[in-house]
């Protein structure tokens, strides 16, 4: 093997595999590799943790085809600093790839492509196109959701269906919770989707996807099989598990209709919880908001330290409303809005609190409120 | 108390208390307090960890003048977010302290003044006079080489003595060695040096004074008791207690000739050194420095990754030799130098190599070798 790479191009690909592949001193040492296979044209770097893969092609002039797999970090680490606009690689005796970039050399020790992991084979049945702007969205709007906790069994991964919007066209809707709080986003698609019943998306995967979606205009393709699924970009392939999981009935939990909803200045919401967060007692106890004709008031109080209070103008319909949020909850939900303005909707205080943005139904955030003392 | 604050003035100053004051659930609760006192036209802040004490002035427009002593962390955490350029103080009832800024609002809870622990009486005796600009660089030249092991007797802080240049002026010299390096640096100074015998500035206080200095013009004083030392600049008071310690005979390990001799470009040799680091081992393992005419030429290996070298150009004077150093001990002594080129002066593979900038024997750095496999 022996090829002439872009710098850059080598380091985004190794910086791709740097989520996926296992941590040095793994018990299986070639889960902490990433598989180099150099073809007519093309470097291909492949990386497993053998839940998630990724297999990517990066442009090269390659001399002598071949394959050869390396320690990912080292080489991630080692593409991070050559001093050259090309690297050169090259397979040496011993399974030894030596790397040369300017004045900077590098003999790195390998493992025989044949150790490496034989990816799974895919049973893709159907599939679903959109742009990568709006898969990726969707990920931003409800990945931060995800349950957290991998016990928590029907929750911990990102679950997708369709549903048909008001115009009855169809939508490819991603919904996350972790109990607290509940968020969805929708956007339109091509294809068939075919995402097995009780089957979710790993959280590790919805991260390694948004990292797929870096190129806003270019076209996904997501594909199902009976226990996977499979990621396909112009350049490059991600596979990745399912997880088993029934996602609970979450339509039981969005509101259908309000008694009260404020319309607030994201931005100004944004610094005053920041504000009020610094003197907020960490999980325990609830941070007072309390909606009032033309503001809410947001107080927080910690046993130690004091308290805290800020007033942001708002535009109310209905009655006055004493509620109260953890703190880190809300501020996260909050920072998932882009829209300048939000419009919060609440039953009483101990209802679910809507959060949604103007003239915009494909989204929705949920947080549930504490009750106060 | 009843004050107005620019508070970017009252934020620099509850930064300046960060580094001294005790983290919360320190058993001494008062320690992680800062002492804030109101007098006409000013704010003073305290703070201490009884090793070292810091008293700053800062301008305020005082109403009622009045003190109190309240959590420096959370203090400094609410400087931080205060909306408005200016911070309103108020004491209230039950020791709260009322902090207001715009829309903001805060209540601390408070600890009596007179809780706050007493300052040493200070017995200063002789001091001397420098500029900010060459105190810090005193610092920044030897401060990273003091030992970092407090059982370490006699090198766990900074000496300081006066030595006469060439030309016959006296200098303050600071000098630190870790056993493995030893670096000095002096300048010249006014008034009378009286820094007890046996006696070392600790690590903290090195830090602290730092960033004292941060006014290249201003005149700083250091002034020296029997067991402490107070450093006074036009608006902050720093008072350490100096720490026991006989400084090693640092002068026997500085050779007086070398036998060969090379000038580099330190850009250079920085980037060649870590692009060699990315596989040389942690500790135990040197890495291998082979000058030669034109060049020298660095190698790493580590024993599950595999090899790196570099080749830097340089100007050698005197015969080859290869001499093995500690990676990450060299880059640092390196990076401390402020040239565009230094120069390298060896004796043997195992005698100290000496680092100096061209031109300018007011600083040294010295490195010692490692024994090569």
């Amino acid at each position: 093997m022996e090829l002439y790479i872009d710098r850059d191009a080598f380091l985004s690909g190794l910086g791709r595999v740097q989520g996926i592949v296992e941590r040095r001193n793994t018990p299986n040492p070639i889960l902490s590799h990433v598989l180099l296979e150099a073809s007519e044209g093309r470097l291909r770097l492949t990386a497993t943790d053998t839940e998630l893969a990724f297999i990517g092609d990066f442009p090269a002039n390659v001399i002598t085809p071949g394959e050869i797999a390396v320690d990912a970090q080292s080489l991630f680490q080692i593409a991070k600093v050559l001093p050259d606009q090309t690297a050169h690689l090259k397979l040496g005796a011993q399974m030894r790839l030596e790397v040369t970039s300017g004045s900077a050399w590098y003999k790195v020790v390998g493992l025989p492509a044949a150790d490496f992991p034989s990816l799974p084979d895919f049973d893709g049945r159907s599939s679903v196109q959109l742009p990568a702007e709006r898969l990726r969205w969707l990920i931003e709007q409800t990945g931060f959701v995800v349950c957290q906790d991998d016990n928590r069994w029907g929750i911990n991964g990102g679950h997708l269906e369709v549903v048909e919007d008001e115009a009855g066209v169809s939508q490819l809707r991603m919904v996350a919770t972790d109990g607290h709080r509940l968020s969805y986003a929708q956007a339109s698609y091509e294809g068939e989707f075919g995402m097995p019943e009780r089957m979710l998306v790993p959280r590790k995967a919805l991260a390694e996807i948004k990292k797929l979606c870096s190129r806003d205009d270019e076209e996904i393709d997501i594909s199902f099989g009976e226990s996977a699924a499979l990621v396909t970009t112009s350049s490059a392939r991600f596979y990745f598990r399912l997880i088993d999981g029934e996602f609970p009935d979450y339509r039981q939990v969005i509101p259908t209709s309000w008694q009260r909803r404020a319309f607030v200045h994201k931005d100004q919401l944004v610094s005053a919880l920041k504000r009020v967060a610094v003197l907020a007692q960490d999980r325990g106890r609830p941070v007072r908001f309390a909606f009032a004709d033309g503001s809410v008031t947001i107080s927080s109080s910690h046993t130690d330290l004091g308290e805290a209070r800020e007033e942001v103008p708002i535009e109310l319909e209905g009655d006055a409303l004493d509620i109260g949020f953890n703190i880190r909850y809300y501020q996260e939900v909050l920072q998932a809005a882009r829209s300048e303005k939000v419009i919060i909707e609440l039953g009483d205080a101990l209802s679910p609190a809507l959060m949604r943005e103007p003239d915009d139904d494909d989204a929705l955030l949920i947080v549930m409120p504490m009750r106060l003392d």
